[in-house]
C-alpha cells in the first residue's frame, strides 16, 4: 500500500523559467528513458516476483521511490513553464525571440495542461506501456534496470549541459547521484545471485537439449565485403564457461527456400494466386 | 547495403499445422522480445556508432542476421496456418475443438492477412519503433541488447515448451542457441572496453561535478514497515569502486511542498483558480 | 513523496484460479477504466493544480490510494494464473476445455510476463498515457474524474458478474465501493466551489465577448427526417442561468462553399492540380 | 443515414494566414480535446444506446454537427497554411523570423498533407479511437460528454487568445458558443432522469450486496504529513443520500504481504527463483 | 455541412447472433481495412483537395456514404451481441462451447461497451487516425483510395465466408458491391486525368532534373543466388513512356563506407566513444 | 536469408549539416511515406506470397533494396546533425538563429540518439507496423505498394526542395529516380496479370452471387445541394466490363431505425435504460 508526504523527496527550484527547457524534460517525466517508466516497471516486476522475496522489496521500494521522481520533475515542468507567452500579440509576432519561443515550446503545454506537466516525452508522445518491462525471469528484469537508469542518467547528463539555470542544474545533479546508484543495486542483484557467468545464457533452466548447441558460440559475420572485427566474442571461452567462441563467415544458408503454393479458394486471393 | 539469398537461415517445417501456435509466435515477431525489434535496434545502434568502427560492423552483422530470423519465423506462421478454418460452417459451430481453435485464433490471420504472417504480437498488437533503443552511448546500447536477447531466449524457451512439434521444435532450438550467442558477444563488448567496474556509472564521462555524491551510494528504503532488504547494494564498495554503499531508511523529504499559486488570467482556468 | 507499505490496501484471495479472468481483471489495471489511469491522472492534476491548495492535496491523496489499487489487482491477476497450463500436451489438445482455455487466456500472461500482471487492458493492449487527462481548469478535471470513477465502477460491476469467486467478489465489492466514494468526491468539490450553475459554462472565465452568444443556447436538430428529442435541452432557462433553450431545426449552413484553389507550384501536386 | 450540404455549417475567413496556428488548430481537430474525438463519441454512443429511444436520437443529432465542426476547421487549417514556405532559400536561412516559422510549423504540413489539415494534434500525434468513450450506462457517457466539451471549451478559449486575426477569433467564439450548448444538453439530460442524487452511484443497478458499504463513504486521507483536506466530502449527508461521510486518516492496510512463492519450473525463470 | 436520416443507409438484420461474429465485423468497423478509415480518408482529403473542385465533391460525397456504412456495421455488430454470456456461472464453466464463446469473443464487448459497436479491430486494437492518407496529389491519393477499397472488398469477402446468418449475408453483399464500385470510381478520376501513363511518374510535377535519371528505369536484383524474375518490369518501354526497362544484377554498392568518427565530448557517450 | 556490404549503396555527403533538415529527412525514414515501412510492407507481402513464385522473388529483391535506403538516409540524419548545439549557453540565448534552430530541431536528436537518426518520422512519432499492409490478395498488394512509392515520390520531392544543400539534392535525386522505378514495376505486375480490368473487381475471385450486383455501379450523390460532379464514374461501361455506371441522387435510405431496446439487467446500465 502507497502512502505520501507533502513535501517532494528533492528541492526545485527555477531561477529564469524557460519554456523550451520545460519540453525537455518531458523527456525524463514520458520519454522511454523516463520517470514513469522505471516506477513502472519496478512496480510490475515486484507485482511478479518469484523466489526471494527480498527481491520483491527491493523493486517496491525503488518503485515508489521513482514516484517521487516523477513529482518533483513534474513541479520543475510548471515552475519553467511561468510567465510563458499564452497570447499571440502584434509586437511579439515581430520579436523573434519571442517567435522562437512560441515555435519551439511544446504548444499543448499552452493548449492542453494549462502550463504544467504531461505525461509525454519532448516530442509530445505519451508515454505507453509497453515500456514496462517485466519478464518474470529476474535476471532478465535487472539487466532491463540497468539499462533503464543507464540510458536514464544519459538522459539527465544530456539535461544538465542543456541548462544554465542554477536550481535545474541542482536537481538535475541529484537525479544523476540516484541513477549512479540504481544502475548498481541491480547490477549488484546479479552479483548476489552469483554472479553473470552463473546467470548465462539467460534463461539458465532451459534444458540444454532445447538448444542447438552447435550453433550457440560462433558469432555470425553476414558482411560479404568487411572482415570479421576480431574481439572477446570471436575467440576465447564462452563467458558462461560452457564453450569455445568461433566465427563462421560469409555463411550459406541451412535452410530451403520458401514456398507456400497456390492459395486456397475461399481465402480472397486473386484467380491467377489459386488458378 | 542490403543483399538476399533465396533460401532460409535455417530450415523451417511443420508437422502438424496449429493455428493457435501460429498465434504465439507472432510474440517472436512483432514482440517487443521479437525479431523486429533486435534487426531494428542494431540497425539503428550501427548507423549511430560513434568510436571504434569495429562495433558498428559488429552491430551491422548482427542486424542483418535478425532479418533472417524474422524471414525464417514468418514462414513457419504461414504454415502453421496452413489449413485454418476460413469458413463458418453450421457443424464446426458445434464442435467444440473447432471452436476453441476458431475463438483462439488471431482473426486476423483469416481476415487481413490471409493465413500468413504479420509484424504483430501474439495479442494482434502491431510492433512500434519506439521499442528500438539506441541512445549513443556504447554501454547503455549493449546493456540494451543483453537485455534484448535475454527477453527473446525467455520467449523461445516459453514457445518451445508450447508445442509439441518437431518441426518447430527443431527451429526454435535454433534461435535459443543464437540468443545465447548474442547475448554474450553484447556483453563481451563491455569486457573488451575494460569491463563493467570502468563503465561505471554510466555515462562514464558525466563530470564529477555535474553528480551530487552525497546521494549517489545510499539504497533509499522507502518503506514504513519493511526492513531493508539486504545484500551487496547495502553494504561493501560500491561496484564502480569510487565509494561504499549505504542505507537510508524512512527517508525524510528533501523538498519543499509545491505550490503553484494562483492560475493565470487567460489560461482557461475556472474564476475560483485565479481570483 | 511517497512510501509504501509491505501489506496490500485490501485483501487478495482466489479460492479457483482462472486464467480467463485474470485476462478480465486486466481491463482494471491498464484499460481506459483502469487504475492507473486513475492514479496517474490524479497525479497529474495534482501537480497542476492551481487555486485553493486543498485540491492539490485532495488529488494526491486519491492519487496515492489509487496506487494501491493497481497492487491488489496485480497480485490478483498472478494469483488467478497459477497453475495455468505452459505447456501444450497431446493429451490437452483433445481436451475441449483446456482448448478453450488456452485459446481464450491472454498468451502473453504465459510468454511475456511468466504468469503475472501486466499494464495492458483484456485485450492486451497496453495503456497510453494519452487518457491522463488534466487541463489546469479545476471544474473539468473533476467533471473527467467523476466520469472516470463511473466507468470504473461500471467495469467493477461487470467483472464481479463475470465470477463465481468468492474471493474476488469480495475484491471486487471493495473496489465498487472506493469507487461510489471517489465518484462523490470530485462532485462535491463542484458543490463546494458553488455547484454546476456556477461553474457553468466551463471554463467561467471566458469573457462573454469571446462566445457568439447567438449560437449558445440552442439545440440544433440535424436530422432530415427525425423530430427533435424534446426535454429539458429544448426549453426553458439555461443550466447556467444565463438564457433561454431553443431548437434549430433543418439548419442551413451559415457559411461558404470551401475552395482551395489550385496547387501552387513546388508543392508536390499533379500537374493536373496546378495547371 | 448521412447527408452533405456543400457550405459549411459556419463561415471561415483568415486575414493573414499562420502557419504555427495552423499547428495549434491541430489540437481542435485531432487532439483529445477536439471534434474528432466528440464527434465519433456521440456516434458510437448513439449506434450503443439503449433505454428510451430519444437520447439515441440526441446523440446522434450532436454527432453529426460535431463532424460538421471537423469539416470548417479543416478549412481553417489549409487557409492558415496559404503561403507557408515550401523551400529552403539561402536568404530565409538568415531571416529569424522565417527560421523561426520554419522551426516552429509542423513539418508535415509541408511534407505530408501539402498544406493542408491531418487528423492529428498540435504535436502532430494521430487521433487515436481509444478516446472514444462509450459504455453502454447513459450516466457515465453523459458525464464523458459533458468533459469532453468543457475541455473543447477551455481549448477554444486558449486558441482565441493566441490569435489576432478577426475571422479566426469569429470562428472560435462560434465554437465557444456551441461548446456552451453541448456542454448544457449533457447535463440536461442527467436533470431529466431525476438529477444528479438519483443516478448515483453509478452505476445505480449495482446491487448494494455487490458493494462493501461499509469502505463506500470515507475520504481516506493517505498522507503521512497533511491534514485532511476539510470539504463537502468529509462530512454530512453523502450526494446519494445513502449514507454520511466520513474521513479514514493514516490508514492501515487491510491485506496480506503478497507472496507468490517460487517459480514453476518451466516458465523460463531462472534457477535462483525456482530452487 | 453534414445532416442525417434516422434509418440506415442498408437494412441490417441478424438471426441468430454470434458474439464472435461481432468480434470479426470490428474489423471492417476499426480495422485498416474498415470504414471509419475510407470515411475519414475522404473526407481529409476532401478538405485538402486543390485543383478542379469536382473532385473535392466527389471525395465528400463518398466519405458521407462511408459514415452511413460505420452506422449499420455498428448496428450489426449490436445485433450479434444480443444474447451474449454477461456472467459466469457454474454451469457455464463446464460446456465447452460456452467456454469457447466466453474464452473468443472480445471481452470488452461486455467489459467496456456493454454489447456494443467499438471503433477497434478484430484483436480490439483501436482504429488510429495514421492511416488517413491525403497527401495533396491527385494521383496518389486515388490509388490509396483504390488500395482501401481493395482492402475492403477483400475483407467483406473474407467475412462473408465466415457468417451463415442469411441477414449478415445480405448485408455483407452490399458492402461487397458498394466495394466493387468505389474501386472503380477512384481508378475513374485517374482515366479522366488522362489515363496512368500521363499521371506518371507521381508527382509528375517534380521537374526532370531533380532525378538522377540514369537510375530511374532499372530493377535492382539484390539476390545473390536467385535469377532476376522476368516481366513486364525487365524490358520494353517504360509505363511513363520517357524510357526502357533494364535490368541490374548483384549491384556493387555506389556509395562509401560510413563513418562518424568519435563522439563529441558532452554528448553522453562513453569514455571509449570519445577518446 | 539476408547478407550486408559495408558500404553505402548510394553516396552520401553534406556540405552543410543542418539540424532542422535532420527532422525532415526522418518523415522519410519513419514517415508512413518512408523507407522502414516500404522494407517491411514489402518484405512481409513476399513470406506471404501465394501463387507464382516470381512475384515472392520480385518483392524480396526489392525490401533488400529498401533496407539500404533506410541505411543511407540514417547516415544523412547523421551528418545533417554534425555540430548541432547540445549545450545552452548564455550567448545562445539571445541568438535568435540559435534559438531557432534549438526549438525547431527534434529534441530527441540530442537527448535521446546522441546526433543520429531515429525510427521516428518528423514529428518525433515512432513508426508503427501496423502501416504494414499485407493482404495476402496480389492486386490489393500491388496497389498498396504503388501508393507507398507514389507518396514516397512526393516526400522526396518535397524534402528535395526544402534543402539547398548539393549533397543532400544529389541524394534525393537518386531516392526519386527509385521511387520511380518501383512506382512502374509493381503497376507493371498488375499488367503481367492481364491488366486491371480482368483483376476487377478485387477480389476477382468473389462469387457474383456474394455481391447485390443492383448496387455494384452507380455513383451515390449523397449531396442535399450539389450537383452530381459527372465524369467517367457517371456513365459508360464500368472498369470491369461488367456493367454501365449510373448515378442515385438524394438516396433514400434502404433500411430500418434501430433499435436496440432496453438495457439487459446486470449490464452495468443505469435504471432509467433497464426499467
Amino acid at each position: 500500500m502507497f502512502h505520501h508526504s507533502a513535501k517532494l523527496q528533492y528541492k526545485v527550484s527555477v531561477d529564469k523559467p524557460d519554456p523550451l527547457f520545460a519540453k525537455y524534460l518531458q523527456q525524463a517525466i514520458g520519454g522511454i528513458e523516463g520517470e514513469i517508466r522505471v516506477a513502472m516497471q519496478y512496480f510490475f516486476q515486484a507485482m511478479g516476483a518469484r523466489g526471494d522475496s527480498k527481491y520483491r522489496d527491493l523493486l517496491m521500494m525503488t518503485a515508489t521511490e521513482e514516484l517521487s521522481h516523477i513529482e518533483f520533475l513534474g513541479h520543475a515542468v510548471a515552475l519553467n513553464l511561468e510567465g510563458a507567452p499564452i497570447s499571440e500579440q502584434e509586437k511579439a509576432a515581430e520579436d523573434p525571440i519571442v517567435n522562437a519561443i512560441l515555435g519551439g515550446m511544446n504548444p499543448r503545454h499552452i493548449l492542453s495542461s494549462g502550463l504544467s506537466a504531461m505525461p509525454v516525452n519532448s516530442n509530445g508522445v505519451p508515454f505507453d506501456m509497453s515500456h514496462v518491462y517485466a519478464t518474470g525471469n529476474i535476471a532478465t528484469d535487472m539487466l532491463a534496470n540497468v539499462t533503464a537508469e543507464s540510458g536514464g542518467r544519459v538522459l539527465a547528463s544530456r539535461l544538465y549541459n542543456m541548462t544554465d539555470d542554477a536550481g535545474m542544474k541542482d536537481m538535475l545533479s541529484f537525479l544523476i547521484a540516484r541513477d549512479t546508484m540504481h544502475q548498481q543495486q541491480w547490477l549488484a542483484v546479479i552479483e548476489e545471485l552469483g554472479g553473470m557467468e552463473k546467470q548465462l545464457p539467460i534463461p539458465n533452466t532451459t534444458p540444454e537439449d532445447h538448444e542447438a548447441l552447435e550453433h550457440s558460440y560462433y558469432f555470425l559475420n553476414t558482411s560479404l565485403d568487411e572482415p570479421t572485427p576480431e574481439g572477446r566474442w570471436t575467440e576465447g571461452k564462452s563467458l558462461d564457461g560452457r564453450s569455445e567462441f568461433t566465427v563462421v563467415e560469409k555463411p550459406e544458408p541451412l535452410g530451403q527456400k520458401p514456398d507456400l503454393g497456390k492459395a486456397r479458394p475461399g481465402t480472397g486471393a486473386q484467380k491467377a494466386q489459386v488458378g
